[in-house]
């Protein structure tokens, strides 16, 4: 029904909660949908939280995202998985993304910071078992990684998924936090002997290794970079 | 005492546990010191989790080393560090320190994979109340992002230290996880039309942006690059 909840434009932003507004640097924190999808789309490897006998365990893995749902996979016998399983009552998860933009130098060793961008999602993790959903949801899982790829290569066969567990966790409860510009020393320090700025860190991606055994005539596909980006 | 076990030199290995043994890929683990210790040393940030409220909390942070001890520091107002004021009982956190070496592209979906490097760390995590203790590791939190800066600025003064919470976890139920090398497709997939092979990824530093309030004189130090590296 137009103008129902359910076909309506998703909000600009995610509801703030008391998990995710941060006690300390609230001004960091921005709750905008726009910028948390596109935290979320420059990376592929988060790091997942869950509880296991009262304590945490936190594992990287990657993740794929499909709208305003993130998706992980792993071996139907690996932990988090297998404590998923099930439709009810789920895992309760924390999935963070974090990428490294700059080291913040500054004269006193207190203001040293990093620049960075993260996004934290706290919520219950569902094992995916709608075959089509976890078929997608793989694609999703491979094409975060490399755009494009999923369609250029074989699809998992009946074995494969059988032994691939999908879980699936809904961007609700979602926060992002940034911390960008330059050094902000006290003013009684700035003219202290010391060096102060900004080195600035980026991922790079170096030139293709092909494996050895390529058939014949296979080139390096165009959505892939020939050298060092 | 020579040959006492407090004087021996720690063994080669951290002792497995039931928490530290993978249950699936177990070849990719390992529990060696100097392998532990080599990947904590290339990173500075850490995933650190903690459990509140009966969910899990993962949360990007810095982190140092000392020996067989990591610290993480932070606003004496941030969660965690609230939670583990006190020296009992501590708080249960695992540490988790990831580097991605190389995205590899299978011919088959199901093969996609990461070359990386990660440590995990499990453990109690307790505040840091002695002076000295908590300044050294004040110091290794900000060599281990840029080796020798900690000399080159100025010291945290008396509020600075008293503002800062610094939280002490030793390396003793620790596991290394890695996966290195090439493309591990099915013998009948090699043939397949798809290109196949790792596109390797490193960190990248770019050229050093100065503070615009450097003191005359002020040059850029031996410790960083002059340019990308």
């Amino acid at each position: 029904m137009q103008g129902s909840q359910q076909s309506a434009a998703p909000s600009a932003v995610y509801p703030p909660s008391d998990r995710t507004v941060p006690t300390r640097a609230a001004e960091r924190a921005s709750y905008d949908r726009e910028s948390v999808h596109a935290i979320l789309d420059e990376g592929y490897v988060c790091h997942l939280g869950f509880v296991r006998d009262g304590a945490p365990v936190v594992l990287p893995t990657l993740y794929g995202r499909i709208g305003e749902r993130l998706y992980v996979h792993g071996s139907t016998g690996s932990r988090p998985l297998r404590m998923a399983d099930g439709a009810e009552p789920g895992l309760a998860v924390c999935l963070t993304v974090t990428h490294v933009d700059g080291l913040v130098l500054a004269r006193s060793a207190f203001h040293h910071s990093i620049n960075y961008r993260s996004v934290v999602v706290h919520g219950i993790a569902h094992q995916v078992t709608d075959p089509e959903e976890k078929r997608t949801a793989l694609d999703a899982l491979v094409d975060h990684v490399v755009p494009g790829r999923s369609r250029d290569s074989r699809p998992a066969n009946k074995k494969e998924l059988a032994a691939t567990a999908v879980l699936r966790l809904d961007l609700a409860e979602v926060s992002a936090k940034a911390r960008t510009g330059g050094v902000n020393d006290e003013p009684e320090d700035l003219s202290l002997p010391h060096w102060a700025g900004v080195l600035p860190v980026r991922r790079q991606y170096g030139a293709p290794l092909a494996d050895p055994d390529l058939a014949p005539g296979i080139e390096l596909p165009d959505y892939l970079p020939e050298g060092p980006r």
